[in-house]
């Protein structure tokens, strides 16, 4: 089952569509898909009403695919997760989990334009599995409570600028928040339905070249475990977006000159089961 | 004018003190006190309404003093940002602004209790001038720009965990997020109101023993830098808030042992016009 949300940004409908492709309007349960919806046992009710024959079908044709989740709280981040990525930024890899934050108004749609900042030098591409949760987080014990926060999953692009990030003082912050910069779906797929998060290959091309191929199963520090981390610092609450990191084979880890995105550029990437994205860059 | 919302955590009603310290109905201009409400000349609308007499007079006797803002976008930190303070923790007066973040389910009420994170062995204050976006910036070329997206200014309590800081890995943000880490209030006062904003006295006491006077003058970047430098990495948008950075006198920059925060712990923070917040911590 994927759920998605369909139109113009602002005004997109919720949506879901079937194993069968079939795609229906899910108004009659929920205005829309955010932390109410899935905390409040959405996903079983979208299940129960497909059953009963209560989604009318939607025609999708010429809408446009928007971000699946709206009303985002938070969208923490996890640096370094892949072994190979830490090599090839130079860091060590790391003892715990380094964590960071991006602001839910960088999130656009899976085709949405993605903007080239201004004066940037260095716009790198980070292919990465996103975990939504779906109950609320706090001081959690066991992985098996961890997954049990976990409403579903997404495909989610961490578009970072390298010398905001690192080369002009404080936090990797400011490389991680310039508008445009986390393109997120198709859609969400149920965490019942994608099974272990640990078993999906993932990949990324630039202007047709493929640049990341990995799989999750690399990850240093694994989805549970994040969220059980992350839950003794910070309450994680449903409608909140964890982004669990990149593999190798960004930008800052090709030789000189290294091929950073301009206006222009395609970037495709897509995970197992999760669909993919494609974005045009341009300029802000 | 004083903007505030009253009430238990969630259902808060938003309302407004004059001059005169007369505490005014403020539905029948809005449904709460957001970056909506700011961002369609709520202010102006406030002011017309206050004159016409269309505002019933409102008794608060009773009822919680709640954030004076709600549905925050983003939550926007200057680090350093005074000499003195930098001073202190060893680090080096900053060349340009140290950003990071703090997500918005942080913030609670002025005199809300404040809970010490589980683990937490270095839980620290930090009285901050707190700045409310009216107008979105993006890019933005001048000081004068930079101010006119400035809704209003309130007091903000930007408590940290320095452990969880700079001794765990990856950014600050591990050690700004916890629960409750965000007192806010009492009220908005608008940028027109206030004046210049880097002519103000700001104070901090914990368990009565003054530890923080300064006054926003001392800023390494004042409020106007800030915003149009924050402006060139991300847009801001109206109902943001801006942290601009504490003074000296933190438990950090303290002779050992440092005398960081313990539950049972009251901590009184004030900045000249924005009124007073006090707080008793409690245990996670």
């Amino acid at each position: 089952m994927q759920l998605l949300r369909l139109g113009a940004p602002g005004s997109e409908r919720p949506a879901v569509r079937t194993e069968e492709g079939v795609i229906h309007d899910l108004t009659p349960v929920t205005a829309d898909i955010d932390g109410a919806f899935l905390g409040g046992d959405g996903v079983a009710r979208v299940r129960a009403a497909l059953t009963a024959g209560e989604l009318p079908v939607m025609d999708d044709t010429g809408l446009r695919v928007g971000p699946p989740l709206t009303g985002i709280g938070k969208i923490v981040c996890i640096g370094l997760n892949y072994s190979d990525h830490a090599e090839e930024t130079g860091a060590a890899t790391p003892a715990e989990p380094v964590v960071f934050l991006k602001t839910p108004d960088t999130v656009v749609g899976p085709y949405d334009e993605v903007l080239v900042p201004r004066r940037s030098v260095k716009t790198d591409w980070e292919v990465e599995l996103g975990v939504v949760i779906g109950r609320t987080a706090r001081y959690l014990d066991t992985d098996e409570e961890a997954l049990a926060c976990v409403a579903g999953y997404v495909l989610s692009h961490d578009v970072s600028e390298r010398e905001f990030q690192t080369e002009r003082g404080g936090t990797w912050d400011k490389g991680k928040n310039c508008e445009t910069f986390n393109p997120l779906g198709p859609y969400l797929v149920p965490a019942e339905d994608v099974g272990d998060p640990q078993r999906l290959g993932l990949r990324l091309w630039v202007n047709g070249e493929l640049k990341q191929d990995s799989s999750t199963k690399n990850m240093i520090f694994p989805v549970a475990e994040v969220i059980r981390y992350l839950s003794q610092f910070m309450v994680l609450r449903p409608g909140d977006l964890i982004n669990t990191g990149t593999p190798a084979g960004v930008a800052l880890g090709q030789p000189d000159p290294k091929p950073y995105l301009r206006a222009g550029d395609v970037v495709e990437l897509e995970i197992d089961g999760l669909g993919k994205q494609r974005q045009t860059f341009g300029a802000a």
